[in-house]
């Protein structure tokens, strides 16, 4: 998480006044907790589909943002918002018919086992609220996540994403498994050796004394540096877990909606149905919208005794909001879309992989890709990676990197991205790799 | 806050058959943890100024909902969220004037000490971002809370606010004290006995080994039953937790943005200049905004090491909307119109107290109020509160109860009530207690 890709105050001098006054100001104002993207940061000021524009004009094919994931702006989701933000806007305590129907339909893209719905306004939240549950529900307190993982940023969430960094320190009750980038072995192995470093981990739980309450894993491993493959891999480490006592939380935060092209939820690509299952990011398409399902008898004793309330989690306008985006997701097909434009990128980028040797492994699923940046020996270049990523934004392409070395070329535009778009992308790495071994 | 004014399932049967269905398809899908208020709860559809409207066409008035703060579903508001989110909605990783000219706004209402602010979506995340920060701060772990106090649904927050009730265990590092509810003698000794609390509780954590982060409350200590007076008496105890190496962080997400009507701020009240500040509820008018003001040194190391980035907070449509909530506030004088409003209430519910033996001590500031229902001994008297309560939604005012014993009514209707409405509300609540004196 920590400095992927971002602006250093060192560099503010080779900047044009107004923006290097810009920086100032909001240093002064936010603080030093905020970070900016690229060596030349963007000023944004409009979006639409998958394009965003600079305060310039200048446009730029936005290959980041997995959170305006119908596209940025799509009128139909801004009618929702406006309608119900001017008729009412109160919360859960009273009946309102648009969060159950949103629920009803939210929930029905899901197994049946997963019957209830609970709201949040950030993935944050929803995490934090399931890990609540999972402790009380078990009587555990361990919790088992990824070498490199995200998962959020509250107190409780920042000790279970140890992508924050040396200063965040993780939870005494969690323990740290690799995600299945260094796996020796064939492509069928992934499953047995990601379930044999979750055995050691309960092993050691239990030589501790901790009882575990859940295996949190985002389904597709994106801060991991992006681990789809193959499906299923995940099932074994699952059946693990429960028969210690412990639950499995799916977070779908990335990998849900439809980004993973074949399915509407990653751990669907597994198999699997999860006790908990939280979302947030493309939810809402921007407006601040996250939840969490959960399979009922696990919320039971939680509900009753802990109750929950989240001021505006569940309003009538984030239902409504939802609703608009599920609304798009299907009548514009993007799950189809998602898995179409992936596979095109997909191939084209292992098409460009075999004629630039800094071009590693390519990974991912649907509109989810990362590609590995790496050096003459094959090992992992961040600061190449941070290179290809600047010279792109210079060219009008926006990415991100992920993975512990920084060395994953994050690709996840919005699911409307079309296939000259694609091809777009595709020419400007052609470009940008070509000048960064000349 | 648990089973307030809570509709009770058993009484389903006394419903319409319709609501009944609505109910169980609500807790079919959102489960057990979601309560409803009221003995017959409210199926809401529309909202203007301090007015709710009902599936049957019936009006309410709000005196509840201190988050649609400057008025349901406020045109200027609507208006500046509907033009941003059709323009852009990304994050704070771009450079965008929008949240800069917020922050500046927001913080030139403050002591020019706080000098940086940060954005969450909800109160919650405020209060556990602040809680990380005064940690990381002091190095040290003790909260002092109140005995009743409520600052969030996280799992760092959820206990530091043991008015979640006996099932959410308060954080072995937390002390709680009373609020100024039981202190013996006059108005002037509050202070030195809020104090003396707070001192012992330093002791008691000294001999733990506990070093104190911080004393965390609610400036109008609304969750303990609304405790605003004497003006000034948070400063003693400030003192010694500051002495102690702790900080102190003001809550303002009940007290904030002009409610108190003298003040802007809660803690401006008490003359302080906290280390953080809370602030979330009114702040978005129901959009999902909240943020944290911090004084710039607490914030250095922090800042530097953990970084902070929330997907939505403080994106371009929160600023948007945050900064029409202050223009609304600003140009229809709400905090006048708090301060103004506020004393008529105060002032005709102190005469009807003098009528009702039922009406007990009135406290609170501006919009704010609190009012004890008590028995013919004088003791709390929840179950009449809740009486009461449900017998002014039948009569058409909404409003709830606060307090560890959950007898005093919580009265904060939106900023912009009236003095025609307040007058309203009075004669009701005179219908109301007739009756429930019979």
């Amino acid at each position: 998480m920590l400095k992927v890709n971002a602006f250093e105050a060192s560099q503010a001098a080779a900047l044009p006044a107004e923006q290097q006054a810009l920086i100032a100001r909001r240093q002064r104002l936010l603080g030093p907790a905020y970070q900016l993207f690229y060596d030349q940061p963007l000023h944004l000021l409009r979006g639409e589909g998958a394009w965003l524009y600079d305060s310039a004009g200048r446009r730029y094919l936005d290959m980041y943002n997995n959170v305006a994931s119908v596209g940025h702006c799509h009128p139909h989701v801004v009618a929702a918002l406006t309608r119900q933000a001017g008729q009412l806007n109160t919360h859960t305590r009273y009946l309102h018919e648009q969060v159950l129907d949103y629920a009803e339909r939210l929930l029905a893209s899901m197994p049946a086992a997963l019957g209830n719905l609970m709201f949040t306004c950030t993935g944050s939240e929803a995490n934090d609220l399931a890990l609540r549950i999972a402790r009380e529900f078990t009587g555990g307190s361990g919790v088992i996540v990824t070498r490199y993982a995200y998962h959020g940023i509250t107190a409780a969430i920042a000790e279970l994403s140890p992508s924050m960094g040396e200063h965040v320190a993780v939870s005494a009750a969690a323990r740290l498994v690799e995600p299945p980038r260094s796996y020796p072995g064939a492509s069928e192995q992934v499953g047995r050796q990601f379930a044999e470093q979750v055995r050691l981990a309960l092993a050691d739980m239990q030589r501790h004394g901790i009882r575990p309450a859940a295996l949190l894993v985002d389904t597709l491993f994106t801060s991991d540096g992006v681990f789809a493959d193959p499906p299923g891999f995940l099932a074994e480490a699952v059946a693990l877990v429960r028969e210690a006592g412990g639950l499995f939380i799916a977070d779908e935060v990335q990998a849900g909606f439809a980004r993973s092209g074949s399915h509407m939820w990653g751990f669907q690509r597994h198999d699997l149905v999860p006790d908990l299952v939280s979302m947030g990011k493309p939810m809402g398409n921007g407006h601040p919208l996250a939840g969490l399902a959960a399979q009922p008898q696990i919320l039971q004793r939680f509900g009753r005794n802990a109750s929950y309330f989240n001021t505006f989690g569940g309003n009538p306008v984030s239902a409504a909001v939802g609703m608009a985006v599920l609304e798009v997701i299907e009548g514009e097909s993007l799950q189809a879309n998602a898995l179409h434009v992936g596979r095109l990128l997909q191939d084209g980028l292992m098409a460009l992989a075999g004629r630039y040797s800094q071009l590693g492994e390519v990974r991912g699923a649907g509109l989810f890709i990362g590609v590995d940046i790496i050096d003459a020996e094959g090992a992992a270049d961040g600061p190449a990676a941070r290179r290809i990523i600047n010279r792109l934004r210079e060219q009008g392409v926006l990415i991100g990197a992920a993975g512990i070395h920084s060395n994953t070329l994050k690709i996840r535009p919005p699911l409307c991205f079309d296939v000259t778009q694609a091809q777009l992308f595709l020419q400007t790495l052609d470009n940008v790799l070509d000048k960064s071994q000349a």
